[in-house]
């Protein structure tokens, strides 16, 4: 079997939600990495993987995906047989559709937001928006709102198991936990339990040891 | 088989989607109305449904989900031998899972706000702001010259047939057809008869009907 490929960046999140997932279900796989730097994912041979120039892209054999989530959905559905059950079938599973949507659309906007104005510009040399930083930990404190109650009734969003819902959360939890709005996450105890419990999955340790690495 | 329920209203366009996942599938459903205008998503009994307040939620028995897009592709999963068969399996539903993700990242966000500026505002005596209609229509034009080089390449989004996620992007693009941003989707030529087509479909019409009644 040929190795699966990953084209990506070890410091773009999106790219680390794949190889969460690859490293959850224990496969070989081959990062080509994607200098963004240069504007390489705006240009080929990558715009051809993926026409809106995001990254990462994905090939297995002559499969050839884009989108992260979708990837990992492919991934966890593909190889059920290996490492770590990230889906499951029928109610079960659309509990945890319900809350991969919840994570696509109410976390991921306002974390990717956060994670903008807190790391990505300061790397860049750009100033933060304090204004904007404000309005969305207001936002982010209502969606941990809703979190620590439904932590409170399962261990994970999706159930009672850990699955693509809470993998899917780990390169923003941990970007975050690394500036102010770590302070979101801590008061709130399911929340801060469920943070701790995730970020320490071996899987997501060996993501953090590739950047760490680079 | 008790009847399913969508807890929604007919001018929601989350609703609609669901209202047309289950008209394309021959399925029987209850409309229970939840009035938006006095703040009846926002308390209970919808936000022990939906915790974060937002239209449809959803019931099948003793399953209770929310998210438009979860719920459809529950229906569409669970519901696999009725109507129209709108998910696949392995490779083909791997595609179909990437363009999905398109619609939610890429098209709804764009099209939503648009859809906010030049119908529900002007519907609550609010001032359209233009600049920010210029703005996505940009952004929509760029997503839209993307979906004009796939539609040329295969007849639906997701591949040569018609799945959940053409039908998730209809109520944003029969809200749309009806402002300025309609020559957007005239102008190309893959995506005009993609439109025409999926407009058309006895499903979709089911919906309109559904709104022109109220």
């Amino acid at each position: 079997m040929a190795t699966m490929k990953v084209h990506g960046a070890m410091f773009s999140t999106a790219s680390q939600r794949v190889f969460a997932c690859l490293y959850e279900k224990q496969l070989e796989f081959e990062l080509v990495p994607v200098d963004m730097s240069t504007g390489g994912h705006k240009k080929e041979p990558f715009i051809s993987l993926n026409p809106f120039g995001q990254l990462p892209a994905f090939e297995d054999g002559d499969l050839k995906l884009f989108e992260s989530r979708a990837i990992n959905l492919y991934i966890a559905h593909a190889y059920a047989d290996k490492g770590t059950q990230l889906v499951y079938d029928g109610k079960k599973m659309a509990t945890v559709s319900v809350w991969m949507e919840v994570e696509g659309h109410q976390f991921d906007p306002v974390a990717s937001k956060l994670g903008w104005e807190l790391v990505f510009k300061p790397m860049f040399g750009m100033t933060t928006d304090m204004a904007v930083v404000e309005e969305k930990e207001a936002k982010l404190g209502q969606v941990l709102d809703i979190y620590e109650v439904r932590l409170g009734q399962s261990k994970y969003l999706g159930g009672d198991d850990f699955t693509l819902v809470d993998l899917h959360h780990l390169p923003y939890i941990q970007l975050l936990m690394g500036t102010q709005v770590k302070k979101l996450f801590d008061s709130r105890p399911h929340v801060s339990a469920w943070c701790s419990d995730i970020l320490a999955r071996p899987a997501w340790l060996k993501v953090v040891a590739m950047q760490a690495k680079n």
